[in-house]
């Protein structure tokens, strides 16, 4: 499951920095229980950092703030509605730039079917999550003969080679991007397109999403 | 609205050999209906013309046989059902590869907010309308100044850069153009990706498609 700007970067980001766990829920009904039930909270709508919430969505707020050992519970715009789709699959894990060859080498270790769920941009295609889907695809094809089942696979594939000589440059057109830019919230932009920056892969089991062991 | 393999390219065709209109139906019962009051009807599903039809879903079978003055009542896999979706629209145009630039040209003139509904496969991303929406962007941005919203778009149009060189070649990649292959029914390939064969814009007047006066 990919979000790149900017849950899953940051879901990754804070496991990276000791975070326990993280707990994805969709409503900010959920997510102010637990805040009242003690837990630390990252709530994000629209871009933007939510009042009664311990973080944003920036993976920057979990590498500025001490959170080893923390569970934190995670409800975003985008991110956390496509976990809550997925959850029924047989395992979900999470992908970013910043863990592409972790991810990459644990699906290769897997050997299982793969479907790759980019959350867009409430319910449209965004360009970010797709031209991951790309690179992964690539990554996965150099190292193992996979059968590409559809179209948009292959898309994917060629999108991220017209964006890969210059990443960040192509991402610019992109709209969430500048939705991003207008919030003033962009500063962790160049972070979410560093390639291998963390070497976890988050995994989803009994609702929590936790460092694969 | 777009399904190139092949309903919308079938029905550009149909209506550049003298069809005086096409219906579009979405179920094969009211396809039935029709033919039962003495329509002639083109039907179509998963690729294969049905028995109780006259016509099958290739441009070919409309220039092989005299279509002319003929009212077509027409009902295929995907392209029809997209028709019906996009009835509520202020206005519903076709488009093909083989009427891109007098598409292009009706869009210009007509001065209104674009959407460019790719018809796809069951519900699937399918490349090839992907690649004709990137084609018929191309051409209206490099006429006029057209403020680009999504990013499904922007991936069209980048897709569409990669495909140009060698259309038919990248095309053979395609999900529907194997499956296409495999039915025996791909002569028409070639047809379909031929820009500019006709010169007629079909637009959606209550329930039927006409040519564009």
């Amino acid at each position: 499951m990919v979000d790149i700007l900017r849950a899953t970067t940051s879901i990754c980001a804070a496991i990276a920095c000791g975070a326990k766990s993280v707990i994805p829920v969709s409503s900010l009904e959920e997510a102010k229980e637990f805040k009242q039930k003690g837990f630390a909270v990252a709530a994000e709508r629209d871009g933007l950092m939510l009042d009664f919430a311990d973080f944003g969505n920036s993976a920057f707020d979990f590498m500025k703030n001490d959170v080893s050992g923390l569970e934190i519970v995670f409800s975003t715009t985008n991110g956390t509605v496509a976990m809550e789709m997925a959850k029924s699959s047989e395992a979900v894990v999470l992908g970013a730039f910043i863990n592409l060859s972790a991810l990459a080498d644990f699906l290769i270790k897997t050997d299982k079917n793969i479907v790759i769920l980019c959350s867009g941009w409430k319910n449209m295609f965004c360009l970010e999550d797709s031209i991951f889907a790309g690179a992964l695809i690539e990554k996965l094809t150099e190292s193992k003969d996979f059968d590409i089942q559809c179209d948009s696979a292959l898309a994917s594939l060629d999108l991220w080679k017209t964006a890969k000589p210059d990443l960040l440059g192509y991402i610019q057109k992109a709209a969430h991007r500048k939705r991003l830019r207008m919030l003033g919230v962009d500063d962790v932009l160049e972070y979410c397109f560093t390639l291998d920056a963390v070497d976890v892969v988050p995994v989803l089991k009994n609702g929590r999403l936790e460092k694969m062991e």
